[in-house]
């Protein structure tokens, strides 16, 4: 098997640890030794938009991307255009605090077709993806699992997003790997060496499936606790070419309970011997 | 929109109607004009294998399938060997109830690759091939969503099923096509025509995806209560040259706690106007 990652990879979605403010989060990740940050946007929102590139900008650490944008499609032309006006907002946002990326969940309107969500997120890229250009932030299109296909994501595989991509066909628009809504898929090894290929592989998620799942929104794993092949998926992110962050992003009631900084020393151990 | 299905095409899992033992689920589907059964191994070993095999003979009903069969993957080679053991006596009990199919979900070992549990379910459908057509009973692969991939199957679409189908290349062997567990699937449409061209097209199950979605297994939807656009679905499987049966096979904390005939009022109602 490959290397063991590098702590310098490691970046830690504030999500993660979702009960701390922003600054908290930043220095706790600083004291262990983490070097990369994924903000959501409610934790920017939190501590003021100002403030919180303040923090960021005074700290050591790599702003990796800011989450998340999208949920472009709508039945109604005007929730349609309100979607492509927020994203415009949340790129200013990510340009604020230094986000190269915004990362993307891409919407769902159950009262429509799959198909038709799928071309209103095109047309939501293509609007937005000159202004994202002229504020030097790049669009990750994050494919969700299928669970979510709902009222998430109409982009349930890689082959999707990697579809969208290559229509879009724009240096500004890649796609997100991430292993919780991708690992069962047979043609995830094939599609990872595509986006890298085509230079569209923009950022890597990590975590696990726990066995069983008690919640299908907030009861994900810490690497090791479930049965994501994870080693296996990252020898094929890197042989693809990708060079960037390993971004833990967890939701779980269970971790969120616990004492943050016990937790945040267990991130640091799960991604180094099961990641 | 193609024309709405006959109650003649219509057929009910008994694990739809579960508070009720078998001789219940009979008088009452036939009282609603249903003329399909499809029978769960829970509702046979209740009343007795030869008193399920007398009560469904002395029916109206066609026993259309049975269900379920699978689960083939374990990383031992003696459990292995024990899934095929009873894959054999299913075939037996499907044979002495007079069901032309077993209806497998095939199975995933959460303590090996996805890709392994694959090889171990081609190998089980293999072994037990021979005394399938033997009995007269053939074998459904059911792809399972991808939110089952950890422990109840490693085969999570269709193209994946007709593939297993295509290799293993017998009369005996064909899909399953549940719209619960494709419907998100971009590939879906040119799939069903691919197993309806090749012949393995086996059967048919309907339901609805609620949303949201409260549990993963027992939260599944009456035809019309969610997002699944079922009547463009069963144009594909009619286009596909599909001409059995319907099956509602709807598992709900929610519906079984109903009154059932009532709720069986509703799943004929559902058929008709939302499938």
């Amino acid at each position: 098997m490959n290397q063991p990652p590098g702590l310098n990879q490691l970046c830690v979605h504030t999500i993660t640890t979702k009960p701390w403010p922003l600054d908290r989060a930043v220095d706790a990740y600083q004291a262990e030794g983490i070097q990369g940050i994924s903000v959501w946007q409610d934790a920017v929102l939190q501590s003021g938009l100002k403030q919180a590139a303040r923090t960021l900008e005074a700290s050591q650490l790599s702003v990796v991307s800011y989450v998340r944008g999208g949920f472009f499609p709508h039945t109604s032309a005007g929730q349609r255009q309100k979607a492509i006006d927020h994203n415009k907002l949340m790129l200013e946002e990510a340009a604020t605090i230094g986000a190269p990326l915004l990362v993307l969940v891409c919407g769902s309107d159950p009262a429509q077709s799959l198909s038709i969500s799928r071309d209103q997120i095109r047309e939501g890229l293509e609007n937005i993806l000159p202004y994202a250009e002229s504020l030097g932030v790049k669009l990750g299109i994050e494919p969700l699992h299928p669970m979510y296909a709902d009222t998430r994501s109409a982009i349930n595989n890689l082959k999707t997003a990697n579809d969208m991509a290559d229509q879009l066909d724009h240096p500004y628009c890649g796609v997100v790997v991430d292993v919780y809504h991708l690992w069962w898929d047979p043609d995830l090894e094939a599609e990872i060496m595509r986006c890298g290929r085509d230079g569209h592989l923009f950022s890597y998620h990590i975590c696990d499936w726990k066995v069983p799942t008690a919640d299908m929104l907030n009861d994900r794993g810490l690497m090791g606790e479930g049965c994501i092949p994870l080693k296996k998926i990252r020898s094929w992110v890197e042989r693809a070419g990708f060079i960037g962050f390993h971004e833990v992003e967890i939701f779980s009631n269970t971790h969120w309970q616990r004492d943050q900084k016990e937790f945040l020393r267990d991130v640091v151990h799960a991604f180094q011997h099961h990641s």
